[in-house]
C-alpha cells in the first residue's frame, strides 16, 4: 500500500459505480477514510450491511464536509439538485467530480452552483453491467477500462492529474476531451445501441401473445444480446436520452437513414447492397479485436469482471 | 457408443454448421460415414487436413450417392441449386434435410425438385458464432440449443422421429413447427437484431474521421456487442433477408413505427415515455433467465461453447 492519494472520499449515490469506486479505492488503499451518501433510506442500510464506508448519511450536505474528493454517482438528471446541496459545505482544494455519462449537461447543470476555490473536473468511466444498486458493485469494475475526464479549459493541473492518477490507479486508461466531443462519440458508441436494445426488445413485447413465448423461447439467436443491454438501470438512461438529446437526435437521424435504405435493399431484392456492407462491418469488428478492445472468445472479455456478481441481478433496483 | 443411426451421412457444404456437425457425429458414434461435399477446393482441403469426414468430393452428386442422411449446410440462396443437383442420384428411403436460417423458402427451392420416396425434413439449429468456415466448428456448439425441424404435414413420421433423434444425441432440444411459424419467430428473434446490428456498425463506419477511431476505442461501451453480431457470415446473412422477405419487411415496420415514437418522447423531453419502456424490457430479461436461456453472468452462456475456437477468428472465411 502506497500514502493514500486523498484523505476523505466522499460518494453522493452508491449505486453499481458508486459502490464499485468505494470497493476499489478501499483495496488500493487511496483514500483514508470514504463517506457514503444517499437519499435513499434502503439503499443507504445496504452499503452499511456490505460495510462500504467508513461513515454514513442521508444529508448530501453533511457528507460533503471536509471531503477531499467527492464524487457524484447519481443519474445526470439529478446532477443540478446535487451541486446546489453541497456547494455550501465544501472545503477549500476540494476536487469535485462525477461518473455520468453525459457531461455538456452535467456541466451546465453544476457549474454554476459551486463555489470559487474548489476543482471541478467532471469524468466518466466507461464501464457497467446490467446490474444496479449498492450489491453490483465490485472493486474489478473499472480495470483496463476507459476513463474520460472533461474539464474547463484553465482547471487546476494539479487537480486533474490527481484525478487521473486515482482513476489510474483502480485500473482505468484515463482520456482527457471536451464535453461536447464526448457526447457525440458517446451517443454512437453507447446511447444509440442501448436505445435500439430497448425499443427492439420492446417491440418483441408487443407482439401477439403465442409469437411472444417463443420469442424468449427461442431468444439465443440474436435477440438474448439486446435483452442484456435492456435491462440497464431506467432511470439512468432515461436521463441520458433527455439530457444528451441534441447529439442523440442526430446520430439517430443517421442511424434511421441507413436503415432506411436497407429496407428499400431487401424490399427490391438488392443482394450486392447488403453483401456490400455486410462484409465491411465485419472489417469493423476485426479493427476492434486489432485495438485490443474485445477479444475474440465470444463472451466480451467479461469474464474476470463477472467474478462475484453474477448472482446479483435479482437485486437490481 | 450406441449402435450408429445411420450408415452413411453426407454433408453438402462445410462452413461453421456442416463442420461442427461432423464432429459432434463422430463423436456420438452416430453414423458409421461421413460424406462431405464443397464447391470451393480450397475449403475441401481445409476439411481434409481437418479430418472432418471419411471421403471427399466437389460434387454434389457424387456425394449423396448411397447417403442415408444428407444435410445440406449452405446459404440458403444455394438450396435450389444444390437439390437440382443431389436429386438424381438420391438413394430410396433417404433422409434429406437442411440447416437454414430460412424456412419457408428452402421449402418452396427444395421441394419441387426430390423424388419420390425420400424423405424431406427441413431443420434450423438455432446455434452459431460469428466465425465461419471450417475451422471454426466445434462438436458441443449444438449443446442445450433449439433445433426446429419444420416438416410437411404428411411426412414419415419415423422419418420425423429418427432426424429429431439425431439432433437430440448431439445435444440439440427439438421442437416441431410450420415453415412459416418459424420465419415469423425468427425475424424478430434472430434476423431482425442481426440487421440492426449490421446497421448501427455501419453508421458508424461512415462517420466523420476522427469520431471513427474514437468508436473503435470506446467501443466497450454498448457498440461492441453490436460488432460481434455484424461480424457474422455476409454471404448467409444475405441470403437470409432475401429469403425471408415477407417476415423480416412487416417486423422492420414495427420496429421503425416503435423507434419513431422514442425519438418523439426524446425531442420532446417525455421522460415518462421512456421510464415505462425501459421498466418493461427489463422483465423481458428476467423472464428469460428464468426460462433458463442465458445466465446471469454477462458472458451469455457461451464460455463452455467457446473452448477450442477462440482463436480462429482470423481464419473466418
Amino acid at each position: 500500500m502506497t500514502e493514500p492519494l486523498f484523505g476523505r472520499l466522499t460518494l453522493i449515490g452508491i449505486g453499481l459505480i458508486g459502490s464499485s469506486i468505494a470497493l476499489a479505492a478501499k483495496r488500493h488503499g487511496l483514500v483514508s477514510e470514504i463517506s457514503i451518501q444517499t437519499r435513499s433510506k434502503k439503499t443507504l442500510e445496504r452499503a452499511i450491511a456490505l460495510g462500504l464506508g467508513d461513515t454514513y448519511s442521508l444529508d448530501p450536505a453533511e457528507a460533503a464536509k471536509v471531503a477531499d474528493l467527492i464524487i457524484v454517482c447519481v443519474p445526470v438528471g439529478a446532477s443540478e439538485e446535487v451541486a446546489q446541496q453541497i456547494a455550501p459545505s465544501l472545503k477549500p482544494g476540494a476536487i469535485i467530480s462525477d461518473v455520468g455519462s453525459v457531461k455538456s449537461s452535467v456541466v451546465q447543470q453544476m457549474r454554476p452552483h459551486l463555489p470559487n476555490g474548489i476543482h471541478f473536473v467532471p469524468a466518466h468511466p466507461i464501464a457497467g453491467t446490467e446490474h444496479s444498486g449498492p450489491d453490483a458493485g465490485f472493486a474489478e469494475l473499472f480495470e483496463n477500462r476507459w476513463c474520460i475526464l472533461t474539464p474547463e479549459e484553465g482547471t487546476d493541473k494539479a487537480a486533474v492529474d490527481k484525478l487521473a492518477a486515482f482513476w489510474r490507479a483502480i485500473g482505468a486508461n484515463v482520456e482527457v476531451m471536451s464535453p461536447e466531443h464526448h457526447d457525440l462519440v458517446l451517443a454512437i458508441t453507447s446511447h444509440i445501441p442501448h436505445l435500439i436494445a430497448y425499443n427492439i426488445v420492446g417491440t418483441a413485447a408487443d407482439m401477439e401473445e403465442n409469437v411472444r413465448q417463443e420469442v424468449i423461447k427461442f431468444s439465443a439467436s440474436g435477440f438474448r444480446d439486446f435483452t442484456r443491454i435492456a435491462a440497464s438501470d431506467p432511470t439512468m438512461w432515461r436521463d441520458i436520452f433527455l439530457h444528451n438529446k441534441d447529439a442523440v437526435l442526430e446520430m439517430l437521424g443517421r442511424f434511421t437513414e441507413d436503415l432506411t435504405s436497407l429496407q428499400r435493399a431487401i424490399r427490391r431484392g438488392d443482394g450486392d447492397t447488403l453483401f456490400e456492407l455486410f462484409t465491411r462491418t465485419r472489417a469493423i469488428r476485426r479493427n476492434i479485436l486489432d485495438a485490443g478492445q474485445d477479444t475474440a472468445v465470444p463472451d466480451f472479455g467479461r469474464t474476470p469482471a463477472a467474478k462475484g456478481h453474477g448472482t446479483t441481478e435479482k437485486n437490481g433496483a
